[in-house]
Formats: structure tokens, C-alpha cells, sequence
């Protein structure tokens, strides 16, 4: 098998220089399998083996009775695939482009996510193997519509244990904690509605909400939670229809919700009729358990959403929401609509790996290494004097005050030209009033040469003041 | 281990047994690991596997330095869950709740895809094992915002097949085939919009329109494709934005778009600001190849979408989308936004899936064995005095007139009484003239069942006439 593995790449290795060179032109017929056998000196099943293979690949196509024939040009992969657009204006998705399109070997302190190798790496092999042997429906079916029961009355359970009551039936699973917001915003929203946001907060909200068409208000985020006052006097004067925070760990500032913010919060908007968005995907990093809006209100005005693409993989899409039963149909529907249920094979693998008695073990870990990368970090950032404007109790994020008269979106721009990508405060700020401050992941540290390009941008930006 | 996964398990049994007859209560401690041990005559060892196992199903919580505690409870599933909702108004979204809520006993001749038996199963296995001990970033980390490379070239290289000339950087993945036409949507359509769609068409175009509050106007389907003269005159009056349809094999007639038909049809359009969405799902069924608009037009108004959910796996989720080159940076912002990117794993699994050479072999045994099954199934219906409209050259619809006076909505509500899913008619159809109209799936009316059913359920509709 293995020795004629190799004839067949020998075979197709031929056709793809032949293909090259043009001696096998587009839209001709490669020589008959027989013909190529006795030319190569093969055999017929190899050479079959290596046209199906090239079918396979899209480089030929077979047409029944009448052979293989090399099918049309393709332009290749553009340059600019290969790196990241610096010339992108910093806007609200200026961060996730840059830190999804940079090759491996650019460095990224301003992803929101740990590298792969703080990843529970055997829990998800061990998953995907289980999966390869299990039941044939689970690998070719849809999903039922709130999605994979075991894995709804997992969260439930989940829910339960910091406090919220709720019952499978009021989850439903998404593709991503992403989804489950915008199909919150599409069921709840119409163009030119009000939403309250942190001032800062997570720049993906900025971008969701700019394709909703709806106006976002920002309310300034103290180290307990949003500033009550200043929340208040939004609500008065905006009449807002929801409010998309952060539960546990705020992003990006790293600080949490306490009790007392959480309880007046809920006090006034009690005769209001405000929704709220309380986002739990950093849940599994928490050191001290913060409050959470939904187990205060009991799902009434507050939605919880989640997904696991920080904890378990951003590969493999699975996210959710739990809202009051009367809601759910309607989600369910909407969900449907644009995009026929969410992937099954996600749902079961995050279930085996959550349910994997290994997973609890390797967030421990994962928690007590970012605590100390958090310290460590820290202080390297203060010698640059990059000042913390808090030491988070958890998480992987630190919210940095640049040296004064260093413009973050100019510093961003600089260590993008080295190769490192920066999240510049203002990505996250619907005020534009974080121009000098920078989310750093403590987790996508570790290398050296972020702060020796850190080093240079600031002296740079800072001279040329 | 086989011994100690039964001690394990015997502890968790123990457990679970102590929490359902209330003598381990809600929020109570465990007995420590060590108590545990001494009482049920176990090593400590296996204790504490079977209260981390049980910690990550969720039924108890471990709270460092204080032990394993019973978590609240949880409410069960509810019994509407197991079943179909048999009072849901036909809507457009009927049929599919109706197929993806139903359990593994119910017949679905009403669904749109293949049975289980049916699919590529060693592919997919070979796939997930591959996966399983490929590259750790691939199991973890998000996707480029366009997408897997290798698989955006492969589609760009079958698309070159069918005549369409694209680069792989036109082509941007994405979860789904609807959620690619629900991204073009939100990319050129404002509430109040109009949008041409066949009558009849798939259903689920309806909901998404519906979502996107525009005004779906119908325009009859023939055998060769749109009816012309009424689509001029469509255009003329509504001045539609949008017309979304089928490439290749008609949902749900099996007709197919003739070149005559296809030429007209873009020489109507070529004065106006129509963009054209062409859903390329059943490709691969195809007998005889139908034009593509997208070849004949070059991708200037058209977009092609396509997905594997009907051939490869409807679990694991990919589509994608390809459009002239200026469309693409704005369409994947708004996938950015709205769900942070589609999952790379499902990519990687639909790549390997494509380019195993078994692939093209599964297909074609596939597609004969729904040229044998299409006739089958249309002898057996005859008999019932359903005629089908056409026979279609391939693909897996057979679209069928009741006989006279049968109601198609009141015929599938009885079947569904007795756990047959039939599509009936006026889901797809936007003037609701197909109310006599059913579409049956000729992969999923093996079991006799569903012609014993159906008789009943005419006899009864023809009868109380």
C-alpha cells in the first residue's frame, strides 16, 4: 500500500508538470488510463487511483465514457492573503482582521483568545476520536432545533451552579456566542433603536450593532460595573431597548461586576422595558465567581449568552442562550430562517469535552498560569511605563495606559509593520476617549519581541510628539 | 482500567442514586473523598475520578478546599420535546420543524435531505480520524476571515468545472448555504424591499425573506426555469433588488433551468440593478449538467452560494459564497460581525471529505440510486392517484399533484398524526396555488409505511370532501 501510495504520487506528481509545463492544456483530454499505464510503465489501477485523486482536487475532470480532461485555469492565492492589510483604517473590526488574517509567525497581544498550546489539547483529540467511531447520525444529520438535548441540560446544570435557575428547554444552542447576540439584536431591534454599551467594551459589539443600524450609547465602566449614575441618565434620556455587557470578566478592562452595582442596576430599569445581554463566555476563567444579572433578575428581562471558543476551541463553532421560555419559539424560528440549526458534530464534541473529567483539571491550570503571565506581564508592560489601570482578579486581559502622548491607533500601526498585533483602546471605545490606552493578552506574551517592537513603537510615537 | 471504570462508575451510581431519593440534598456536601472511600470500601483514587466525572456532567460542584457539593436542580426535559408539535400553523418553517424536531421512528418524505444510510460514512469516518491527529491549531484557533485556502481553491477548481471563472479570494466560507444568502441579504436589502423568488421555491427562502421583512414577489416556475414574460413583467413592476433560485436541479420541482431560459433571463436583467442569488446545493446530483447564470454572467450580478449539507454532512456545517471581487470585503466584515467567522474545523472536515478519492464513486452510486428510487417511488404514488408534475433527470424531489380534492396542508397533518412528515405544497409556493401540491423525497419512502399512511390520509381527505 505504502509503495504504491508512491506510484500514484509518481503518477500525479507527472500530470500536475504536465499540466504546468502545458503540455496538457486546459479543457483537453489526458491520455487514456490504458495509454498513460503503458507510457509510464504503471499499472491501470494506479493510474486510476491518480486520476481520481486529481478529480478529487479539482485539477481534472472525469466525464463518464469519455474520460479525464484538465480542467480550466484558477487564478492562484493572491499575495495579499499572505499578511495582514496595513493600510486598514483602526475601526471596530480593525483587531479581529488583523489578528485572524497574520500568519503563524506574527505575534498577537491583541487577540482575544490563548495560543493553541494552552489549549486541553488531548480532551479535544479524545472528543474527535470518540466522535469518528460514534453513531452515524450524529455525523451526517442536523441538529434538532434548540439543538443537542445532553449538551442543553449540561448548561442548564452549568447555570444552575452559579445561581440561575433554568430549564433545558429554554436554551437554545447557536453557532457562537456571536450569533446567539445577533439573533438576540434581530428578534428584539429594529433600525434606529438605542443600545447601552460599556464605554469600553468588547469592539465586536461596535461592529454588530453598526450592522443592525442601530445607535449605540456608552456607558462609562467603573471597576465594579457600569457607572449607575451615568447609566441612569441613559436610560432616561435614550429609552434604550437593550443593554449587551460582559457577565463575570469584563472585556476589556478586566474588571467585575459587584454585587451592589449588579442589584441597583437591576433596581433601575425594574419600569423600564430594557433588555439586557449578559455575555458569560470568560465563565471558566473566573478565580472569584462575580455576580451574574441573570441569576439576580431570574431570566426575566436578562438573556444570558455563552460559547466555548476561549475555553475549549474557536475551531469548533458552539455557542448559546437562555432567555424566558415565551421567547424561545420566536429565537428558534429566526435561527432557522437564516441559518438552518447549528452544527450537531460542534455540539457533540464540546459536550464530550466539557463532560471529560479532565477539563475541570485543565482550567485550573490554565487559570493559574494566566495569573502568573498577569504579574509577569504587568510588570514588564510598567518598565515600558505601560500602566495597568487595574490588576484583574482574573482572565487574560490588562487594560494599559500608554506613556503620556503615545496615540495607541499610531503605536498599533507601527508594531503591525514588525509583525505584532496591537489592540488600541479606541477599537473598544464608542466615546473614541481610550486613543491612549491598549488591551493586552497576558497569554500571547510570552515571546520576547513583543515588547522589544513595543519598545520601539512607543520611543517612536513618543518623539515624534 | 476496564476494573476501576466500573468502580468508577459504581460510585457514580451510588451518587446519582443518593441525589434522586433526596438523601444527598440540593446544595449539601458530598461526603469527603475519604469518607466516601471508607463507606462504599473503595481507594480514594477511584472516589475522586467519580466525583471529577460527576463535577464535569454538572450534578455536583467542587469548590476548592471545601469538598463536592449537589447542585441545584434541574428541571427534565419536557415531553414536547420528544415529539412534533402536531397544532404549529403551516408556515413556511412547518416542514423543516417538522423534519428536525421528530424522532428516529417518524418517516420524513417531507425532508430535504438523504438518510443517514445513504451518506459517505467511511469518508466522513477518515475524515474525523485524520482530524483527530492533524495540527493542533486546526482544532482550536478560528479560521481565516475568508476561510480555509485549500478549500476555497478546491471550490474555485469545481467551479471551473461548471463554467464559472473565480478566484479563490471571490470565495468566502461560511456556516451554511442560508447563512451565505442570509449574509447577501443583510449586504443589499432594507426593509420594504422586493424580492423575486420561484413559485414554487424552496420554503425556507420564504422565512428568510420574511425575517429580512421585504416582499417576496412569486414568479411561476416552469420545466425549463422561470416563466420569462412574467419575470419581465416582475421586474418592470416591482423593481426588485433581488431574485434568489436554484442552480442547477429545482427545489422543490427537480426541473432544471434550460440555456434558452437562462440567456433570456440575463438579457431581461441587464438594464436593471437586479443582483441574482443562485443556490448551488444539489450539484452534485446532477445527471445532465444545467447551466449556471454565474457561468453565463461571469459573476458579475450573480452569486453563487452552495453547502455540503446534502451531500457530505448536514452536522458539520459549511457554505460558502462566491461574488465579484468589490462585494467580498464588505460581505466578510458583515460575517465578522455578526458571528465572528465560520468554523475552521467543519472546513477542514468538508476539505478532506471532497478530496478523498472514494468521494466521487459514493457520488455516483448516490445518484443511481435515486434514478432507481425516483421511479419507484412515482409507480407507487400513481397508484394512489398522485401524479407527479414532472420526472426529473436528477436530484431527489419529486414534486406531485393530490388527487382532486385532497387538501395537501389537511393530508400532511393527518400523516403527521400517525408520524409520517410530508412537505405539502403551499410552504413553498408564495401566491399559495400549490395547495393541492406535495414534494415527496424519493431516499426517504423506503418503508412501506409511508404509501399505507398516505392511502389513509387521502382516503379520508377525498372522502370528507
Amino acid at each position: 500500500m505504502a509503495r504504491n501510495g508512491t506510484l500514484i504520487q509518481q503518477v500525479m506528481a507527472h500530470v500536475r508538470a504536465g499540466m504546468a509545463s502545458r503540455s496538457y492544456l486546459p479543457g483537453t483530454r489526458l491520455p487514456s488510463v490504458r495509454q498513460q499505464a503503458g507510457l509510464l510503465g504503471m499499472s491501470v489501477s494506479t493510474v486510476v487511483e491518480a486520476y481520481e485523486r486529481l478529480a478529487a482536487e479539482g485539477l481534472v475532470v472525469a466525464r463518464p465514457g469519455a474520460g479525464f480532461y484538465v480542467n480550466g485555469p484558477v487564478a492562484p492565492l493572491a499575495l495579499l492573503e499572505l499578511g495582514p492589510k496595513l493600510d486598514r483604517v483602526v475601526d471596530p473590526l480593525w483587531v479581529s482582521r488583523q489578528s485572524l488574517e497574520s500568519a503563524q509567525t506574527t505575534l498577537r497581544p491583541g487577540c482575544g483568545w490563548l495560543p493553541p498550546d494552552w489549549m486541553f489539547e488531548e480532551g479535544i483529540r479524545r472528543a474527535l476520536r470518540a466522535q469518528a467511531r460514534g453513531p452515524l447520525a450524529e455525523l451526517t444529520e442536523y441538529a434538532t432545533p434548540l439543538g443537542s438535548p445532553g449538551l442543553r441540560q449540561l448548561l442548564a446544570r452549568r447555570m444552575a451552579a452559579t445561581g440561575i435557575e433554568v430549564s433545558p428547554e429554554q436554551v437554545m444552542l447557536t453557532e457562537s456566542g456571536t450569533q446567539a447576540i445577533d439573533l438576540v439584536c434581530r428578534f428584539l431591534l429594529k433600525p434606529g433603536d438605542k443600545v447601552l454599551v460599556d464605554d469600553p467594551c468588547y469592539f465586536n459589539f461596535h461592529a454588530l450593532l453598526k450592522a443592525h443600524q442601530v445607535q449605540a450609547v456608552g456607558v462609562p465602566y467603573t471597576q465594579q460595573g457600569p457607572d449607575v449614575q451615568l447609566f441612569d441618565k441613559a436610560l432616561q434620556e435614550h429609552q434604550p431597548r437593550l443593554y449587551i455587557t460582559n457577565a463575570g470578566i469584563h472585556n476589556p478592562t478586566g474588571a467585575a461586576l459587584s454585587p451592589l452595582v449588579a442589584h441597583r442596576l437591576l433596581k433601575l430599569v425594574e419600569s423600564s422595558d430594557l433588555v439586557i445581554v449578559e455575555d458569560d463566555i470568560f465563565a471558566d476563567f473566573e478565580n472569584q465567581h462575580a455576580p451574574r444579572l441573570a441569576a439576580f433578575d431570574g431570566l426575566a428581562r436578562v438573556i444570558q449568552i455563552g460559547s466555548f471558543s476561549k475555553t475549549i476551541s474557536a475551531s469548533v463553532r458552539c455557542g448559546y442562550l437562555a432567555a424566558r421560555p415565551e421567547w424561545i419559539e420566536g429565537l428558534v424560528d429566526l435561527k432557522l430562517a437564516t441559518t438552518f440549526g447549528a452544527g450537531r458534530l460542534a455540539q457533540d464534541i464540546i459536550l464530550k469535552t466539557l463532560t471529560d473529567s479532565g477539563y475541570r483539571k485543565h482550567m485550573d491550570l490554565v487559570r493559574q498560569r494566566l495569573a502568573e503571565n498577569m504579574e509577569k506581564v504587568a510588570q514588564r508592560l510598567r518598565k515600558l511605563r505601560v500602566e495597568p489601570a487595574l490588576m484583574p482578579q482574573s482572565g487574560m486581559f490588562l487594560w494599559c495606559r500608554l506613556p503620556q502622548g503615545a496615540d495607541a491607533a499610531a503605536v498599533a500601526k507601527a508594531c503591525l509593520q514588525e509583525g505584532v498585533v496591537l489592540a488600541p483602546g479606541n477599537s473598544f471605545s464608542q466615546s473614541q476617549s481610550a486613543g491612549d490606552y491598549v488591551r493586552f493578552n497576558v497569554s500571547q506574551c510570552a515571546d520576547e519581541r513583543v515588547f522589544a517592537v513595543l519598545a520601539r513603537a512607543l520611543n517612536q510615537a513618543t518623539a515624534s510628539r
